[in-house]
């Protein structure tokens, strides 16, 4: 937030800059008692702009010259996007972790103020004291020797407890919000008064008001995104007013120009154009490689990029008619390779037809070849005897002459192509690193291209491919030259780098099963999932290292030891055959390091987050859950809404109608318990800190105190689902107070600040909608969603008009419509089902399935020959003036197939209407669709004949009305099951 | 006000430590413009605790380290003692000049928080921008190169702009005042959580907030003490709080013990005792030399020290019995030095008589000596056979011997006695600086003492007398032996120090007056007075160097160019023969500097402090006078009294009636128009940055923009006198506006907060009161008091009863005391005349000195004999009660000399009465002390011949009370005059 690092990656001027930044965030307030977390460490702060290209390596530069010796130790980048909402800005990049502990991080800058920056800057952030505590061996912040005789301890504990007692405990409230207050106006003052940095100052001010505030728990999620719009804005205008001022000043500096390809390393890119056409490439089919090389990609970015390869690169061949014995894709956190096996030297040759000119204009009144004739076969380079005339479908005749094309070789075609191949791969976030606009999941670094010995030169990115290939980063060598592409594999075999992610995962798998063995534990296969995948894409050298942590921290809940291993630090939890956590991890350094250093370095992150924990714990435990709730008062939810304590007394206040209209009024009063306690845990410590513990914490607090096991669970159930694919509530008091939380929600914001925009969602209303549908469709519960969103309304403190009421179901209308067509119902379908059912999403969703079902079986089955039948009735009385009150008279039947159609008619709708009403109760109280089916089937032939014999629009009036109102009746047996006629063919 | 200056340097604990500060001071807001001023700058600041002895060599290191050649430059130490008012801490010290510019404040802190500090700590602040651009040759901050390709500026101009805009014209008033409220409320409620570095770190804010409220000029007088007697108070808490914590934790960094002279150097003390003791110095009479050597002592104690030694070493030496030849004292800013010539080598002999045993103990039976006499006589080395008996005054016999004391040697008896004559040297601000628990004007650093060739090994403030001195800082060698008394002075002539007072001052006279006359300039006469006297104490060895400045800067008013060049810099300013200031100034270097070098830094310094002038200058000049008054309702004066403008409108009001009291009713509507202006410039930037030039600018900007020359003189003199000594106001509405502003505070800030204490003016209510009586006096202006504070007590919006204007006058009455007992005249002779006429200052005083007068003539004048005779009928009458409405009945007489006596009182009384009321409308309307003295002594006689005869007590009641009643009359002549009873003798 330093003005010389916001202010200054704006705009097109270079800017590099370092300097020391005591770096404050409230909410790391620990009392001095946590080894390395701190309301106050110093940040080295280093901004690189433009990039320099080899920004990494410079910093692990920096990190040897602190003294640390990268080559025992495992400094690993571990994707961690920056983002600052307050500043409108974000980059892609990292944490450095050093064995394990967050040291740094780095950031490609994107945007700023809302700007997306003119030359991405580089921003390495150091954590001194950490770097300290690694390279001095000491366990605590506190035992930093910070100079001869002087403790960090001794110079900054003191403000470590005072500070933190502020933060956490004593700042007012009050006070904070009414500095934010001011600061936001006088900030506002000096944008009216065109002062960006005065009012950048008083953000600055604002956002430490903010974090305060924030420490002290005060701030609930709507004021949250309220107080971070506030800010971004100021940021935003901060933003245009310094760089206009910087074009008024004509940007002293200079700027960062953008540069094509063409720029880039010109003369290395001539010399490899030159040598490629030297040496065409391979006579004979020879193995091909391509690496794309990059600074550490995501995990995920590691797969995607490898299923794009695996895709693409075959389809390019086939393009360009290169013929090859298969493709093999592999992938590291660095590099994506691509080997093509016997790739054929140049394309097969093919013939082709060419149209020429006209015949009338080919040839003279003497039948000699014109001057048109004579270019165009010497541009196609064929003798003019070879020409031949045909006529096109017109009659037109055009001269033709066959091509023979004998095709290029493969390493000039694949060095025009590959760049657009590069340049294709995508990734769920993209980012610009240099003045070239090439866009990747990271800063592309390296081309390996080669066609047995030949490399391929060709630029993209501001990179000139080669036969460079770079292997890990302490090795004694770390850019080496590949001879020929059948040595690339055991090249960097031979400098240890696993290529193949699966055997990466087994190797990995291996041996961690085997670490974990020798202390008698075993890794569950659960943890084979994502974990592996996602540490398999974080090493290309696994180093299996195995830690332990100190017994005693086992009294913490395991879900939070289980969680701090594996979402913080992606650590294998090692368990007992029998499931119980032992005091060991698992975890996967990069390269040959000191496994011992390693280990240690490790263990002592792991102790830090576990004190961390414990502290919290520990701090929990001193008061029952329900002690908590009453702090969710200082949580404001919505300015209109009230605090979140507010919202969990509405929820409350909701639940036993709620559970009645569910069919769960049997569960109302432990749902009624669970409301009442299922927010509290928010105001935990634990849960403040490990927020995805909301729910499992509530639930282990209930158990602790022995509340209920119906209510403990129900506390947990509330919050589920917490993220796509999450397990979903199953027991009734759980459903219900799941649903009322989310309904409460989104008819309270619905009313107070209007439902979400296409872009803006603001308060997450999107997944609360969709989370609410899961819980009900997935138990098949049975609920008027317009009836569900009037009890909710009827609880809100402000009045929530029938329109807004509406607006609700319309929203929660349209996810369910996803959701549904998300399960594999077509769009036709669900609209079908919607138009009749959607107001019961769980009979909407059995109903939808059912009927994608139905007409899965085409001819096979009932639909179709119905949909034809009624959509004849359907057809003839849409857009007719059919008089409703108009029943049908049986007297005034004139056919056979009349009082035929009636009967039947009557049959069935007295079988629909019994089988529903008989069911009402239930939760899936309407009828299902091959109920339908074989009720509705009675009618086809009637209607067939009626159509066949019975003429509607005829002469006598009355006959004709009573004819159509008998086909509104039968076109009417859809109604509260589906809109046929949103389907296809009727 | 870093806490790792403030809160470390309390308590006992050592504690040295250094870092680079961003200082920022919004008061020094300047837009960027000023080549050296600026509202942020950087401060390297250093902590030494305890003193190690050196720290101005160790400074002077440092800045050769930095690349700055103290052997060209001229760098001073001149006396700068720093104070926070916020902090309640001050101490002894220097600003550094490096050739004339301040780039480092030097200080020995003596008090932090209130609280005298355990062990004084050394504090250096460098002004890193400054030395940065006398490195760099460069001439404005911004031109600073900070790095390759960017500067300073580049870096901190937007800022500076952006941030003065802030400072100076944006800041919104009332948001700052309610930060300044928030953040003490909030520190106060910190310290009763006992958590004193948060609410330091809210002192902080409440600080940063003043000052910005300061530099929007918003702060008046009372509200500046106000503010800070409360962020006094919050500092003095929170320095109990830390360091009771501190001691709480045992001062885990140990403790800076307090030592005393045997500690000092005990094995040099001990070898120069020794090398004492065996050459008990010369044979002979020699020169004897003591040199005091300390750090940068300030000009005027340079003066008082040479004082005190040229007092106390002649008595000191008569008192030792060590003739001599006469003692000169020296003295420069480092050294105070006493010179003995011949003094003699050991105490003139002396013969004394001891008295030892009563004679009855002396002798035994026998008539032999009793071991009494012998212990005795033993003791008094005296043979048994001299002793003589002799009787007291009571005729009690004793026995005597006779004792021969031959005399110590001189260096003995002078090595005892020195430290106390050291230790007896005392300043105006003395300091400790180290824990010998010394006390001195700044640092004792050598003490230098020889007798011939005998050093003197004594040992006082921990350090070591001998035969080393030390010269010039830069010198070869700047600590050098001496080899006797006699080669001191020409060793230090050698190395250019000019040890005598007169002899540097006549040296820099008269350079100046050459290097004046090179540009064909004068120095006026005017000039040889304080700043001589100062600047030759600034200096041991001057080195004249002039200067020069932009003649444009000439715009510019006089009093703005000599104000800046004499105050600030402590240059002479040159005039033309006909008194015009020319462009050229004199300073004095010290030592053997590069001419050239200084020269242009002076001449950039100078440059600076003009920019900084003209910027003020032009700015106030784009109004009038009368635009600024309106400002002033922005500058609280005291809050129940409202604003200073408010206050002027007050004393615009007193004007009239308080001129005529006074009888300047013709200037009335002069006095009207000048009160109106009269504060007006202390909103116009000049004076808010210049606060000497107040009413110097005001009568300026009034003559630019042509108002009456007579309104001009009395906006000026309003302010008169602005220190002691200073001139007085003369003109009849210069004196009006001067009397009415005075007692206007008076009266009104009595009402509102009370007299002040004997210990706190925080008002400077005393200041106000002796400048309205000189003004009064001076001019001899009558004027009564009581009816003047009833007039101003009129005006104030708060009602001020009647006690509390006895309370006013009673406190100007006391001042009024002490002014005339400083004019000379005995306290009884003012006391004796406020008794009759306190309520008439002007009055008073020439009434005091004239009895003072009368009293000084003895018997030669009238005065003795009437107070001998008026003083028997007011003995007599005093403590009887004599009946005040009995009046005296001629009839009832009896002896002649009672008639003679009525007569002769009836015939004073008319004379008495009739001069006073012929003149009471003029200024002096009332009886001088020669004119009654003339009138009252025809009562001498009759009064004696009445006592002679007339028998008061008589039996005859009618006859007694007759008697009293006219002794009543007759001692009542002094009624109005003196109150002849306060007098001795009477």
């Amino acid at each position: 937030m330093n003005p010389a690092t916001f202010l200054r990656v704006l705009g097109p001027e270079p800017w590099n800059v370092c300097y020391a930044e005591p770096s404050i965030r409230p909410d790391d307030s620990r009392y001095g008692d946590n080894p390395n977390r701190v309301q106050r460490h110093t940040q080295f702060q280093v901004i690189l702009k433009p990039d320099p290209g080899n920004a990494q390596e410079l910093y692990l530069g920096s990190l040897e010259a602190l003294g640390i010796d990268t080559s025992a130790h495992d400094v690993r980048f571990v994707e961690d996007n920056w983002e600052s909402p307050v500043l409108g800005a974000w980059g892609l990049g990292w944490e450095v972790w050093l064995d394990g502990m967050e040291v740094t991080q780095f950031t490609y800058f994107q945007q700023a103020g809302g700007k997306v920056l003119d030359a991405p800057a580089v921003e390495i952030t150091y954590g001194l004291e950490r770097i300290l505590m690694s390279l001095q061996g000491v366990k605590h912040f506190k035992d930093i020797r910070y100079c001869e005789g002087v403790t960090y301890g001794e110079l900054f504990l003191q403000n470590e407890y005072e500070m933190s007692c502020y933060n956490l405990d004593e700042a007012d409230v009050a006070d904070q919000r009414q500095r934010f207050a001011l600061c936001e106006a006088e900030a506002r003052r000096m944008l009216e008064k065109r002062l960006p940095v005065p009012a950048y100052d008083m953000l600055l001010k604002c956002s430490h008001a903010f974090n305060v505030l924030d420490a002290r728990g005060a701030v609930g999620v709507t004021e949250r995104a309220d107080c971070f719009a506030r800010m971004r804005a100021l940021a935003r205008e901060v933003t245009g007013l310094w760089m206009a001022r910087r074009e008024e000043l004509g940007h002293p500096l200079g700027t960062v120009s953008s540069s094509t390809d063409e720029d880039a390393a010109p003369a290395a890119a001539a010399a490899g154009k030159a040598a490629a056409a030297a040496a065409a490439g391979p006579s004979s089919p020879e193995l091909f490689v391509l690496e794309v090389g990059s600074e550490e990609l995501p995990p995920d970015d590691v797969l995607a990029g490898m299923a794009q390869l695996r895709e693409r690169l075959p389809a390019l061949l086939a393009k360009l008619r290169l013929s090859h014995a298969g493709v093999k894709v592999h992938g590291t956190p660095r590099r994506l390779t691509a080997l093509v096996r016997d790739l054929a030297p140049a394309q097969t040759a093919q013939e082709s037809k060419v149209r020429g000119p006209p015949a009338k204009a080919a040839f003279d009144a003497s039948g000699a070849p014109t001057k048109a004739l004579q270019g165009f076969c010497k541009k196609a380079g064929a003798d003019i005897r070879s020409v031949t005339v045909e006529a096109d479908a017109k009659g037109v005749e055009y001269c033709f002459v066959v091509v023979n094309d004998a095709g290029r070789s493969a390493v000039e075609v694949l060095s025009a192509e590959l760049p657009a191949l590069v340049g294709s791969l995508s990734f769920k976030k993209s980012m610009r690193w240099n003045a070239f606009g090439a866009a990747y999941s990271r800063p592309l670094r390296w081309l390996l291209a080669l066609h047995g010995d030949t490399p391929l030169a060709f630029t993209y990115g501001g990179l000139c491919a080669g036969d460079a290939t770079r292997v890990l980063r302490n090795a004694a060598q770390p850019e080496l030259q590949v001879p020929s592409a059948s040595a690339y594999l055991s090249l960097l075999q031979q400098q240890g780098i696993q290529l193949d992610f699966e055997a990466r995962k087994a190797a990995i798998w291996q041996g961690a099963a085997a670490a974990a063995a020798e202390v008698g534990g075993i890794i569950p296969a659960s943890a084979s999932g994502d974990l592996l995948d996602e540490v398999a894409n974080l090493v290309e050298s696994p180093t299996v290292i195995r830690g332990g942590f100190d017994p005693a921290f086992l009294e913490l809940p395991e879900d939070v030891l289980v969680m701090v291993m594996r979402k913080h630090q992606r650590y294998f939890p090692v368990f007992s055959a029998d499931g119980k956590l032992l005091p060991a991890f698992i975890t996967v350094a990069n390269g040959p390091v000191d496994p011992t250093a390693v280990a240690a370095g490790n263990e002592a992150v792991l102790r830090a987050r576990f004190e961390d924990a414990a502290f919290f714990y520990r701090e929990d435990l001193k008061q029952q859950l329900a002690d908590f709730r009453p702090k969710l008062k200082g949580t404001l939810f919505q300015k209109d809404l009230g605090t979140i304590f507010d919202k969990s007394v509405r929820v409350e206040a909701l639940c036993p109608a709620l559970a009645a209209a569910m069919g769960f009024a049997a569960a109302a009063d432990t749902a009624v318990a669970a409301a009442a306690l299922c927010k509290a845990d928010l105001a935990t410590y634990t849960v403040t800190e490990m927020t995805a513990l909301a729910g499992t914490m509530g639930r282990h607090y209930a158990q602790v105190q022995g509340l209920p096991e119906d209510v403990s669970t129900a506390i947990f159930e509330a919050v589920l689902p917490r993220q796509a694919g999450d397990i979903l509530p199953a027991s009734p008091a759980g459903i219900v107070v799941a649903v009322a939380d989310r309904l409460d929600s989104l008819v309270g914001l619905v009313a107070a600040v209007g439902a979400p925009s296409a872009t803006a969602d603001p308060y997450g209303l999107r997944r609360a909608a969709y989370g609410m549908l899961q819980a009900l469709v997935s138990n098949n519960v049975s609920l008027s969603l317009r009836s569900a969103v009037a009890l909710a309304a009827a609880q809100q403190p402000l009045p929530v008009r029938g329109q807004q009421q509406e607006a609700v179901v319309d929203f929660v209308s349209r996810r369910l419509e996803q959701l549904l067509v998300d399960s594999g119902v077509s769009a036709e379908a669900v609209r079908a089902v919607l138009a009749e059912r959607g107001d019961n999403p769980a009979l909407a969703a059995s109903t939808a399935s059912q009927l994608q079902a139905a007409l899965d079986a085409g001819d096979s089955g009932p639909l179709r020959a119905i949909m034809t039948a009624l959509s004849r009735p359907t057809r003839i009385v849409r857009g007719k003036t059919v008089d409703v009150s108009v029943s049908v008279n049986p007297a005034l039947f004139e056919n056979a197939e009349e009082k035929q159609l009636h009967a039947a008619y009557q049959a069935v709708a007295q079988q629909l209407q019994g089988s529903s009403s008989s069911s009402s109760s239930s939760s899936s109280g309407s009828l299902d669709v091959a109920g339908w089916l074989a009720a509705v089937q009675a009618l086809v032939a009637p209607i067939d004949a009626f159509f066949e014999k019975v003429f509607v629009m005829c002469e006598d009036e009355k006959v004709r009305a009573n004819r159509l109102a008998l086909l509104r009746d039968v076109a009417g047996v859809t109604k509260g099951f589906v809109d046929l006629s949103q389907l296809p063919g009727y």
